[in-house]
């Protein structure tokens, strides 16, 4: 049995970091408060003597042994990073959760035939820096390391010169070549949506997760002075932005709302109030489970963006286009038996979210376990989930990462 | 005759300050860029020997003695701050226009009965501070000074503390009360605006000011995780106020096209690609010359930004509400005077723009002298003058601003 009470004081400390005072975090990739939660989650890691490692884009890696060291290991994993404004719970029960299954087994003195190994992913929420999921992609070889490293913030300050600064504040790590691949991954996650709470569930059962396209798209007007331009002369990028996502949202309007269109990255330059705006660049997330219509909607956004909308030019380019993913049934299955022996009451869900995990399940087979969260409520500082709930996702996790290891791989 | 090569001189050397590479400044009010050009400002009047002294809102005023130093001051003035993108004429023109005139006096040797003045105004364009003309509002009593101190940028800074740091940049300047009263008041600009491009005209003779009123709205939604929340359940702070603007800009659409509405500045928080935005923030600048028209359009803005919006609810503050302002018609005479007396053809207008002479309309006898700008454009980088232009309208402010002496006030 994991030590709920430990789960629960771990991620009370790891809340603390990057507290906003609002009740939630802002821990953002490869900033000062993402270099003290990896800190500390070394530190706790270093007292159990486990091992750890770091991969060219920042992936932490800690190990703890198996009897067979030559073994593929066992794996699990999340992110410590947050949204700008983000939960406690949101990637770091996964982390802390995978501690704890390490952590249970000293506990008991339970050893495993397989290496168990914890990963932190690198940058999953992308808002420091686009995209998402940045590190675990580069792990599985879908972006160029040259080119995520290369990925500015906001400031100019690129990811490889953020994560030289995060090593340098760190205790020395040894080095490890970009390769993720174990015999099975299965991350524990808050459900980040309503459907658990909403169906009483104790465990979602995630069998895969849906498709997002990302696109950054640009309207290029001209500056002008709001006092002594008549507006029939002007090239307002705003007035165009907002009459281009009126448009789009029109003509992909989904009736079963189904599809996830949301712009949540907007901003206006030069940004004063007496100047009419000569740009405005925004993202566009777009998710939906079935690969076809994605890719469809996906189509319909770009022709949309591109040429001219209300005298102001607009382009868009692709940031990420990823088909929805399937997981692996032998380990979706493993999941599903453990919630069984438990009595817990569980359901086989897709996530809305996406998570490293569905780069993961590229190479190896993969699975995830969700928890309810209350009402849905992520990426928000409300953000909440109940210590039971999030007990009972660490006990599944371990049964599940030791059940894994006798399953045969296809 | 002024010295036209000494101020095109003048006028490059300041536009080096703050330089953004792409032709224009970025000379935001108070920053070190603010503080480097006053600093030079203050060195060539220094080395003509002319006193220098500052008033608590930052407002730098610059003396060249009278005969009689009892008498009150003939003045002019403009701002050396800039937008965040601006051009290199706005502000700077009628700043340098009036140090020519007090350098071509001394070149010349005359001795005037009453002294000259020329104001330097802190934050004319509001893009760190919010409102514009901070500084003659203050020195007017149209905003209490503690409330302007107090004003934050972006960044958490205040106006109070940002300029003791930039008086601790600059070399030792006497200090003087909130007090700009004078004798007359001239200020010269660019026109920032088509008109006299268009009518082929060398200067405008501005008789006034059209009202402005500036909104800040504030739209509160709720943040969720794009991902996962259907479009019914969410609040989408960025849906709602891109609908409200709609609507505001086709309940007041005027067929005229003399109504100018602008939303220039426009803030999503938390600005993460994947966070359905939980607040967006806006600012309104509104203007118009007929009085009634403008209040009856800033009521109806006023009613739209309150209760709900698309789930969302939306606030509006007024951070300016200022009428149309008419120039004394004596000082708009002696200006006419100056320009037929050269030969040179100008027109009366308006000013589209807001600017510092609209506060100093309210205590002191005040007029404007405009220059034509290529194309009317301003508040862009691409912001552009003739030579000619500005030299023809730095005499007429020399001229205007002796002839006015020897006019009775009313």
């Amino acid at each position: 049995m994991i030590n709920a009470a430990r789960l629960s004081t771990r991620l009370h400390a790891m809340a603390q970091i990057g507290a906003t005072g609002n009740g939630g975090v802002n821990r953002q990739a490869l900033t000062a408060e993402d270099t003290s939660g990896r800190r500390l989650l070394l530190e706790w890691a270093a007292g159990r003597g486990y091992t750890s490692a770091v991969d060219p884009i920042g992936n932490l890696y800690i190990r703890r042994p198996g009897i067979r060291p030559e073994l593929s290991p066992v794996m699990t994993g999340s992110h410590l990073d947050s949204q700008p404004t983000g939960g406690n719970y949101d990637g770091v029960f996964g982390v802390l959760a995978g501690l704890e299954v390490l952590e249970t087994l000293d506990d008991f003195g339970v050893a495993t035939e397989r290496p168990l190994e914890l990963v932190v992913w690198m940058n999953e929420e992308g808002s420091r820096f686009s995209p998402p999921t940045m590190g675990s992609a580069v792990a599985a070889g879908a972006i160029p390391l040259d080119r995520a490293l290369a990925t500015l913030d906001r400031n100019g300050v690129n990811v490889g010169e953020a994560l030289a600064m995060q090593m340098a504040e760190l205790p020395p790590l040894a080095a490890r070549p970009l390769d993720a691949r174990g015999y099975a991954y299965i991350e524990a996650h808050i459900e980040q949506g309503p459907i658990l709470e909403d169906e009483n569930c104790d465990i979602g059962i995630v069998s895969g997760i849906q498709g997002l396209h990302a696109y950054q798209v640009e309207v290029r007007g001209a500056e002008a002075h709001a006092g002594t331009t008549p507006l029939r002369h002007r090239k307002d990028a705003l007035v165009a932005a907002m009459s281009l996502i009126a448009r789009i949202r029109s003509e992909i309007a989904d009736p079963l709302d189904v599809l996830r269109f949301t712009v949540g990255k907007f901003e206006v330059a030069p940004g004063a109030s007496s100047t009419v705006p000569g740009k405005v660049t925004f993202l566009i997330d777009l998710r939906h489970p079935d690969p076809e219509h994605l890719a469809q909607t996906g189509a319909k956004i770009l022709r949309l963006c591109s040429g001219q909308v209300e005298n102001c030019g607009v382009s868009a380019k692709v940031l990420l286009q990823s088909t929805p993913v399937q997981f692996d049934e032998k380990v979706v299955a493993v999941v599903r038996e453990a919630t069984a022996r438990r009595q817990l009451k569980s359901m086989r869900m897709i996530s809305g979210a996406t998570h490293d995990a569905k780069y993961m399940a590229g190479h190896t087979p993969t699975a995830m376990i969700f928890v309810p969260c209350e009402k849905g409520i992520s990426h928000n500082e409300a953000e909440h989930a109940r210590d039971e709930d999030l007990a009972a996702g660490a006990q599944i996790l371990c049964d599940a990462m030791l059940a894994v290891m006798s399953v045969e791989k296809n």
